[in-house]
């Protein structure tokens, strides 16, 4: 394999370019080429692809969103687009791909790789932390950490004025966010779609807390929570509870930006060397990822369909110390 | 005078505690006796005062929120509520009070003062920087700078995306907030109460972006702008500029909290000491503020009724720098 | 067992307060009774031992440092020591002990628990990750990330200057801060005590680097390295390449403090947790670690004297990288 | 005047994009072309400048360094060396400069105007705020809040240890770093070169602080303290109370470094702005600045040799809020 492309696709995560800066720098270790193509799948066909030397990624590595941009592309849902990105791909003489994202990207190169046999091998880069095949994905631990910033300064005012907030993260389809944001913020409650919740349940939670004179209380709610938005459910709860100081935020887009985490930047940088080194090593249609400290690699037909479990004992733990 | 006292009241403030170290150390330093009195003016009512040592305000320099804590008091509102009060100062022997806060804060006071003539000193305390008398209040330059870092991180996702965001600052009456994290945060466009804007404005401001190939675009936009909140607004552009990637974001109650910065510790610091100068050199009945590097005492009613005018050269900067 | 005692030992470290919160909290959910020993082993054999409540370790979660204080104690290493200590112990009916420290609090707890009997369970708490038995220790990825942020800060100035900069990182006896610092930051080298290393090696890393036009470089050196310090090998680099403008700077005691992050505080909450369910189920003598995202117990022999080595791995990753 | 140029010169401050991106948009905005030279003086004796259009400065408002980049120039201080600078300069027709650094900065351009003509206002960018014309320069607060940020790390390891803290910040000629990190940091003493101070003063302080029973102590020592640096002090101070637990750290390099702060950002908009108005409007040899929040010119004569005076209120303040 003389010549590589790089590609970063779906929502930004912080890390992507740490995972950018290592395909390039590794690839060049290697004596292969490495293209950067501009906004994903968009890029792929409009052409918009340049050849990446050593420099070109210089002083990324500490940067949040990459520098690859990131677009939707709905032609790349469509065979016609698909054969112009493959045709922009052979002129340059590119035979294989690192792509960076989610299940949607995933899933596009499964597809592009089926038609076009193209090896590509996937790097987990989202903020949800929602893939199967690695213990944490690229942004997972700044959008954490991110969060947690936002709800210590929450507490200061929540503690001035005795208030109960109900926060909202990031999740539409999972709750890890939530639950490491509810266990280092010191939250009294976590609402996570992996469990099922109850206004009840909530009730009971803040009733107690006022009981045991806690002076303020946060309660996290994943995005995607069944039981509705930290809106409803903060307006239910005030409906049940009027003698309650009771707020609301939700934390929004600034989770995804902000310069990478130490262990994202590093888990960035292993992915990103192991996706260069599973592609000269003959792998593809795979995603690079950590599992107990090792690089693996899983399918992608597992990575995308799979479910990464929640490990419950971790919303029993928001429970005991709560207390 | 012998013995005075300190409270914090209305919205919680990064420096706040600045303030009461400053006036807590200051009156111990002139052999005051000092108390706090917990949560503003219900605390006052309920009798929730209890004496300072000096070892009480150590450690909480860096601390945002209060530790003395805020409520609101309807009680205070009443002649009877007020009276209870002045009968649990006189049992203590309390014969002044520093009391930092806004607006409602200082109204208060000034009531209470003129009732019951107990001089009292007022100590801006308000993330919105609206009151006359005083360059900055005390939590401004955090809010600011939260906002700002807020800011930057949206960027990230904006530039990697090519898309436009509206972020909404606080700022009910005034838009100090928003100009600051306008020019700080490079926007190309800020709206702010103090200026007429229209949805027309936007719509140009916009397409001459996109015309000079700007990558991406933020506009903020004060909680108290006329032509309405930053959903609504964002609403409006889609509507009218659907091939764009418009998002909005509205940042919330993270800007109330946090770490002071070195100015607002500064700033805290200075105008506790001065307060509590202030009350044993006789004056009462005033805001202590800084303006132009100077301690100044305003009378209340001026820092009530005056309004403080918004640099409009600042505006304009907006439109120079974001060409 | 009916009360259980908590201690802070050793150097502080970011998330022993989330470990001290956790145990209390573990405690009092199992209605055990739970005490506070103030300054470690001085603190239990002056008797400076209180019993704690739920609401003494609220709102300490996101504090570094460690609210039960530490200090070293000559005393302790006596025989006669550890009796007062005992007799402190057992005139307040404490028949089981959470010791949060690293190997010279293990070493302690294991010679009075073989003396007097009393069940110990250790938390690793240091911010050098130089435990055998836990993937991570307490502290560890705050203190790299904080590093890092400076690094940041660094490379800020080397870059605006065409410089080179040595900086050196905490780790007496380990490379693991300096490695995850060097691959997190971008470094071109790293100097860790588990690796040989040379003046000339340094020197061919500075000399390829100009050769590659590179504008600036940054080289992170642990605290332990035998070459020398950070200031020595800086000397030595600018007698042999008296044209580049090299620098270096020692980041000092600044890594041991600052709120810990989402890491520490999850690994605090866990393992302060699984210490108090360690002695329920009549473990003792061990240490409570995380291996896999499992909570493990290792003994106490095993913590002190295996030594956890290096993934020699990241070395080699960080030559590939900075290509 | 057509065609102007921007170059950054002397140690880097944060803030120092934010002139630099002002200056190219003001001269934009009224049709004036722009050059960026790379490397100060340097660069402008090598003729390594480059034409600046608004794209070029997009999103670098949040970034500290100078993306200009600074060098040292032996070159620029002979006439020859000059010369060369003056033809490139002519060359491209460039009419006006804006310098943007400090002292040898402005002294450099003063040689160089009074020699060739060529109009230049300067804009004051360095971290130390020792410059006459200004409140503030660019960098400072910036500077300040990074040195706080460290400070209250430090504090957490100084007070979980019941440690005394000797701090070294930045300041060669000027305690304006150290009296507001010293007044924020909540210290109990400042040395600056402005204040005689002696070992004695430092034992009564650190002897009292401990008859107060504080459990830690800080004292911030500026780097141009005449008494010594930290380490002499600490090390005097250790020899004469033995039984304290007395360390030093000196912050270093990373004060330099990292994203400005607002107030940075808007300084150094609204002055890279001033000083392209300054140059449209036939000013010359003056430095912009802002005093009492307006922008005034002052010659650079003056702004090199007149000394800004420490404002010594604020040294004993320090004591009074250290009681």
């Amino acid at each position: 394999m003389k010549k590589i492309a790089v590609l970063t696709s779906g929502g930004d995560a912080p890390g992507m370019n740490a995972a950018i800066r290592a395909s390039v720098r590794a690839a060049l270790y290697n004596h292969v080429e490495v293209y950067g193509i501009i906004r994903g799948y968009k890029g792929m066909i409009d052409g918009d692809i340049k050849k990446l030397e050593s420099r070109d990624v210089s002083n990324i590595i500490q940067r949040g969103g990459t520098v690859l941009k990131s677009a939707r592309s709905e032609e790349f849902r469509t065979k016609r687009g698909r054969e112009k990105a493959y045709k922009n791909l052979t002129e340059l003489g590119i035979e294989g791909l690192v792509a960076i994202g989610g299940n949607g990207t995933f899933t596009g190169a499964e597809i592009f790789m089926k038609e076009f046999g193209i090896p590509t091998i996937g790097v987990p880069g989202t903020i949800d932390n929602d893939l199967y095949g690695t213990d944490y994905t690229i942004g997972f631990d700044t959008a954490v950490n991110t969060a947690l910033d936002a709800i210590d300064k929450i507490r200061d005012t929540a503690d001035s004025h005795d208030r109960v907030f109900f926060v909202e993260v990031m999740g539409r389809d999972s709750g890890y966010i939530a639950i490491q944001t509810g266990i280092g913020g010191g939250a009294e409650m976590v609402m996570v779609p992996e469990n099922p919740d109850s206004i009840e349940g909530v009730i009971d939670t803040l009733s107690a807390g006022r009981d045991r004179k806690k002076s303020s209380s946060l309660i996290i709610v994943a995005e995607g929570e069944d039981l509705g938005d930290a809106h409803y459910i903060s307006v239910k709860a005030k409906e049940m509870l009027p003698n309650m100081d009771i707020r609301m935020t939700t934390l929004g887009h600034v989770q995804r930006g902000g310069a990478p985490t130490a262990i994202d930047r590093i888990l960035g940088s292993r992915l990103g060397l192991a996706a260069v080194e599973g592609l000269l090593e003959g792998k593809k249609n795979v995603m690079a990822g950590v599992i107990n400290d090792q690089v693996v690699y899983t399918s992608f037909h597992d990575s995308i369909n799979k479910k990464k479990p929640l490990n419950k004992d971790l919303i029993k733990m928001v429970n005991i110390l709560s207390i």
